[in-house]
């Protein structure tokens, strides 16, 4: 945005584009267990038709970055993100034959209140070409966007080491199996339920709610709580 | 860039920018103390005639962002960068009254070695319209440059706690003082030398050459290095 900015002729520079990467945890199909998943759009259209991408779109006129990344999620799942934050944006010359794209993709996570009722609910009904897919055993994608989702993929187990993330995956309230299960889910591997309950009391992000999960147990778990609410973006940017 | 991405009219679209957010530490006017320094671009057009502005400007059509990038760097203060990481597109409808564009936002640093000539060899000579700024001490910036600045600050001295990006600003060899000096120009505050060597001691990432510096001291210093390069990005994108 410097004085150059408006000198060229229209059409030399590259279309603009919105993606979005949205996790969300649902149960494997042959498992049961739940698992990180992905919502994925098959492509009708040359380049790439048949194959499944990412949600994604032009920006409006007047439309702000992170109002289309809101709207392609909306569009997707008929859901709200518990979180979402920009990822990257991804320019390369190299990333199609066609007509040269810049994408600017966000990524988002819906809680496991919103998509509780599964993954039917969670998509657009009735429309076969969207559908969830395990992260960890995705179809081929097209474009760079096999790329684009393993980078969203390293942000995410990033940052659930060393931020309140997972918060975005449980509800209000949670018990440590459950938000172990979260962890897991997202780091896909098993961790010690002993280790994992010391390293949580040790921090004192999660607190006891003096509440207990209501069910069929003999010994009901306990409930806690993050003790303030996630900072969605720590930046001076999410304080604006 | 999904089936719709090449479905608009021209020009709906957003226009596309490249800006580059420049680090560099160069000894402060007055005091002779080394300090956060930023070069910026005055402008000559309106918007914001007379305001200074990141460098910046359109995307070439056959350009990577990251060259982009690059290129203002070099155009502006004929350095190439120690380090370049893309920070945030920045796209709200609210920027600018004119035009709309989006601007995609690198930060760059810019080594010790490199700019040791001092700020005017660090400059394109003769251009009275270029000029380097003291980080805590900036003028008025055109458009939401105010905003960029501050959150391409924050993820550098957040990027300083925890990991080794004062490597980008030191030599290959380094007396702990000149890395403590680094420290404290970026994080804008004295550090205690003492726990300062014992927190660099404890941590395996520097070590010492086994050389000294040379110089007038009757005790001349160690020399230390990094233990390995730096890691320019430690995501799998910079692997790629």
């Amino acid at each position: 945005m410097t004085d150059s900015s408006t000198g060229d002729a229209p059409g030399a520079t590259p279309a603009l584009a919105v993606s979005t990467v949205i996790f969300s945890l649902l149960p494997q199909g042959e498992t049961g267990r739940t698992a990180l998943h992905i919502p994925l759009v098959r492509r009708i259209r040359e380049p790439y038709r048949g194959l499944w991408a990412l949600p994604g779109g032009p920006l409006g006129a007047d439309e702000d970055l992170s109002d289309a990344a809101r709207r392609h999620l909306l569009d997707t799942t008929a859901l709200s993100p518990s979180y979402l934050e920009q990822l990257y944006a991804f320019g390369s010359r190299s990333r199609s034959a066609a007509e040269r794209v810049v994408s600017i993709v966000y990524w988002a996570l819906v809680s496991r209140e919103n998509a509780a009722a599964g993954p039917a609910a969670a998509l657009v009904q009735g429309d076969p070409n969207v559908c969830w897919f395990d992260a960890d055993d995705l179809p081929a994608l097209a474009f760079d966007h096999r790329t684009i989702v393993d980078y969203a993929l390293w942000r995410l187990r990033t940052k659930m080491e060393y931020s309140r993330i997972a918060g975005a995956f449980v509800g209000s309230t949670f018990t440590l199996s459950q938000l172990r299960e979260v962890h897991e889910a997202v780091l896909g591997r098993d961790l010690d339920p002993a280790n994992f309950r010391r390293m949580v009391e040790a921090s004192d992000a999660v607190v006891p709610t003096g509440e207990y999960l209501t069910g069929t147990k003999h010994r009901p778990p306990r409930l806690y709580r993050y003790n303030s609410p996630i900072d969605l973006d720590p930046s001076p940017l999410g304080r604006s």
